[in-house]
């Protein structure tokens, strides 16, 4: 591993330091230009952590809920279990409101609370290991599907080919290597050369402020371009593939991501360039058939007018729409990559089989 | 008209008062912040002014560049009439070269150009009223123009419909009405309401900055949305028709136009929108015969990694590219609307036609 590489995977953006019973992330809202830790303790610094996107990535988000839950649950005095659930549980739905779209929160806070559920019988002190070692799994796993997604995206690409990206979905949005940029570090890291164009990622421009960094720090070529210069630069005939991240699929494979991404797949297809959706099959929702059945975040309007500039850039009294997230048609994605394998259309089909498998 | 209307175009964006000698415009950039005029005296500033987007629109530049021209030309001591054409097509050439795309300037620079060689036999005083007279009536020109324009892009929407448009092709870009907008705003003076969706348009804003900006003072709808959240206001069924403006149209119909252009014109065919481009037919360049042939403008990456930031946005050595238009292929164009009617494709055919009509 290159010594870039190492800073940034070093650089982790969530750790649980059991000796001192500390939750920590990486402030995310004030990349590139600090590199602040925090460290979470009541309810609400949890809530608003993700909430505010100082943690965000859906993987990411999942880690911190379920360190989150295990932190909260040490706060609950003895008693019997069913009260101790019942408190845990409460929390969990006070966490879990923080942000609709991303399937991990809700996932991660459902296993936490399904194993706490199985051990209420066990004495507290057991009990609260039982749940450290849940959400430690949760993250080690991640680590683990996040290397596997990466190598089943390699595949996908060879030497030379420019990729276009759009949001984060690397080390900082999961937890190592990341999904859509974990195929570009593992490739890097083998001495792979690929050019990367990084869509900014409006409003909240997370592409350049984190994506440019994850892969400017791990010595990738990166060119950071505005979200609607991406149709030039596929004409250019610089990208080879997209890869993006995914926030929620859909059974029939329709994908929620950051808004705009939807705008990239329906470019790529219109240039014949391959678009890819990379992700664990904890992001793939099973109980929801179609993209329509995916709730849409609507954020503040100043994150539009006001929020990175100097000066208002809009009047103050002008109308926005600002949704977080937006759904990619399952016909717009040539494949959607998991930890498991490589899944194509048709995907209501091939993502069933990810679960009938049983690994 | 209502009076939120007169306001924009009271409010003239360039003007030259003829008793003071003195070419007036207003400081775009500075908007909405701030409304400063400058007047403009050197050959240095109005190059400044063009170069820096103070004075922006392809028929805005035509027109400032006309009046700037015949600035300059009182400025040159008398003389014999070659050397006063030399000087007056250096300050020409000059002025063009500070921004490569848009076919106005060249045009306007060379109609004065022309207009000054017919007439040096003039006495001097003489000639520089006919070179003044050239001026205005090429901004009275271009005001007639939007207007027609306007009342033939008007056919094409109703009541009630959504419209998307992108960058500004507005009064300020213009002379009065705009293209883009001006059936937006012809429209809207006689009544009819529409519901404008506002593409922020970076890296500039000029969607944020200067379409929202003149709608709201007109009394239209308009919604704000950054560049990438064009695809899901088009899914969500909210957009009847595009409205753009062009820079410089070849001669098979390809249009250039502010970066993203193309983009949106992708995503109208995907949703099955029509997508318009409106502009007088100054702007289409006959001798140019396809977008491969249009010089794209690239400009300082400054302007997408710190600009209108508080702090930087991205690391300070993240490369960047910056083109300023792109060009939208004219099979996805579903009609060009000029001063003398609507051409659909073929646009070689339809194209040509408008200037065999010697109307």
């Amino acid at each position: 591993m290159s010594e870039a590489l190492k800073q940034v995977t070093h650089a982790e953006n969530i750790r649980y330091d059991k000796e001192a019973e500390k939750l920590t992330i990486i402030d995310q809202t004030l990349l590139p230009n600090e590199e602040r830790f925090l460290d979470l303790t009541t309810a609400e610094e949890m809530y608003d952590a993700i909430k505010t996107l100082k943690v965000r990535g859906a993987p990411a988000i999942g880690i911190c809920a379920a360190y989150a839950l295990y932190s909260l649950a040490r706060a609950i005095p003895a008693g019997d279990g069913n009260a101790f659930y019942e408190r845990l549980a409460a929390a969990g739905a006070y966490l879990n409101s923080s942000r609709p779209t991303a399937v991990n929160l809700s996932w991660a806070l459902g296993e936490m609370l399904e194993t706490a559920k199985a051990h209420l019988d066990l004495p507290r002190a057991e009990l609260l290991e039982v749940l450290y070692e849940k959400a430690a799994a949760i993250h080690d796993d991640d680590i683990a599907k996040c290397r596997a997604i990466s190598e089943f995206g390699l595949t996908l690409v060879k030497e030379g080919d420019g990729i276009l990206t759009h949001c984060n979905a690397g080390p900082l949005a999961t937890s190592r290597y990341g999904t859509a940029l974990g195929p570009i570090l593992l490739g890097t890291e083998r001495g792979m050369r690929f050019h990367v164009f990084s869509d900014e990622t409006r409003p909240l421009l997370q592409g350049a402020r984190l994506t440019s960094y994850e892969l400017q720090r791990a010595g990738v070529d990166v060119t950071l371009i505005c979200d609607n210069m991406a149709s030039i630069v596929m004409k250019n005939g610089w990208v080879q593939a997209c890869f993006v991240g995914c926030d929620r699929v859909a059974a029939n494979g329709d994908a929620a991501n950051k808004i705009g991404t939807s705008g990239v797949a329906i470019l790529a297809k219109h240039y014949g360039i391959p678009f890819y959706v990379l992700g664990p099959t904890s992001t793939i929702d099973r109980s929801c058939p179609d993209g329509d059945h995916i709730p849409i975040e609507q954020r503040d309007p100043e994150e539009i007018k006001t929020m990175w500039y100097e000066k208002p850039m809009a009047l103050p009294d002008v109308k926005c729409y600002n949704p977080a997230f937006d759904v990619t048609d399952h016909a717009l994605i040539t494949a959607i990559i998991t930890e498991k394998g490589i899944c194509r259309a048709p995907y209501t089909e091939s993502l069933a089989a990810l679960f009938d498998d049983k690994t």
